[in-house]
């Protein structure tokens, strides 16, 4: 059975999140139903992360089995066509190896969290940007977030419900950008716990505002208590932004004569 | 009458255009009976640039007159409220000299055009790009350009419903940006034609999708024929971005104390 792996666009506004459930609209259902239109036989996709209801991806990377080969361009098209009018694409879709794994071969993971810091509503940026109206001081957020990068237990940035067996995590890189009324914060990992990034970013924001110092992030961090930390930043400023995996696999895909 | 220039956000998705019509939704009138609603009497206002129906504005600027005064911060307040549920926003709102106007005295407009140059639909971007499935020589699009900058007669490139008294334009700068998949022109000029920033756009991006050489803008130019030149690009890629008005302008706002 020919493996393909696809890199999925998606505005999360619509969705669920990624992950199938019942009564409600996924990502995942839109992306199985869509093959199985296709395919006429059903088909189990596997993603890169879970995004939560509301969470955008700019580059989620998904793997699936078809029963019989399809041309990668035939397949992209096709998807893409029956994919409207739900806000799902496929940016780039390949054969790969039969025991490639979108999720377990993943060795980083890029998210970038967008803050819009104005008096003003969003008009353009609507849904695709937490508003924050208090002026933030972004290099103290750049500053505290430093406390975070490396290997830590991060029980304090995660979600109640988490499922990842240990809390322990190593963050490579949190950084910021700063353009007029726009922030986005760019954070590599090798993979995430539940609700990391939106966690962070809401403590963050509590630095941003002045009402913790810089060097708070590292007492709660310390703290090892989700009740130490700050609140959840809401879904719809964060994005999926990118899944990196060793260049082996990246190499590795069946090269096949159509 | 104390008199009030705003700069405005919006939008241009569900909108006619800015400039008020029977029996359609415009930004001006979105604003006038928003700001009727708050003085309680009529109130005409007036745009740097009438953008038509579908184009955006990251920076559109409006100037109005009040019976009674108002604080900026208070009316900018109101006016956001009162704007819900249209994607409106006042980005900035002070009191200006008696005499200012919003559409004359602006000595520099600035556009902003975005593609989208990818073969999947859009999905985060859906309404705010121009997407082109054909790939795009970016570098050949600039060079074309630079025909364009400086004083020509710009018939080629202007809408045939055109009021302006002269095709003469001048264009001080067009340069592009690439990022990924997208693409953005910025334009600055002191004024434009009707549809000619759109107009310029359908006929770089011939020159991009290599229809047309670079050098062929510089004979549609030259024919001052709108026939001569390429297609109206669609609005949704269009983004008004900044008005600029002379140093005196900016300063010579009345301090008013409130």
């Amino acid at each position: 059975m020919p493996r393909y792996r696809a890199t999925v666009e998606y505005a999360g506004t619509a969705f669920h999140g990624w992950q199938r459930q019942r009564n409600v609209l996924s990502v995942q259902e839109v992306f199985e139903e869509t093959l199985a239109r296709l395919v006429l036989e059903p088909v189990t996709v596997f993603a890169a992360g879970r995004t939560d209801t509301g969470v955008h991806a700019l580059g989620q990377v998904v793997h699936f089995d078809l029963k019989k080969a399809w041309t990668p361009f035939r397949l992209q098209s096709a998807l893409n066509f029956y994919f409207r009018p739900h806000s799902v694409a496929v940016l780039s879709l390949e054969e790969v190896a039969p025991d490639f794994h979108a999720r377990l071969h993943a060795v980083e993971r890029c998210y970038i969290y967008r803050l819009m810091n104005r008096r003003a509503p969003l008009c353009l940026d609507k849904k695709r940007a937490w508003h924050i109206i208090t002026p933030l001081d972004v290099p103290d957020m750049e500053k505290a977030a430093q406390y975070l990068v490396g290997q830590h237990d991060f029980t304090t940035f995660r979600a109640k419900d988490c499922q990842s067996r240990s809390p322990i995590k190593t963050i490579y890189e949190i950084r910021f950008m700063q353009e007029g009324a726009l922030i986005e914060m760019y954070i590599r990992a090798p993979s995430f716990l539940h609700c990391q990034v939106r966690n962070i970013m809401g403590t963050l924001v509590l630095v941003g505002r002045r009402v913790w110092p810089a060097r708070r992030i590292k007492t709660a961090l310390e703290a090892k208590d989700r009740a130490a930390g700050g609140p959840t930043a809401p879904p719809h400023g964060l994005f999926f932004a990118r899944v990196v995996y060793p260049a082996k696999r990246g190499l590795d895909h069946v090269q096949r004569k159509n």
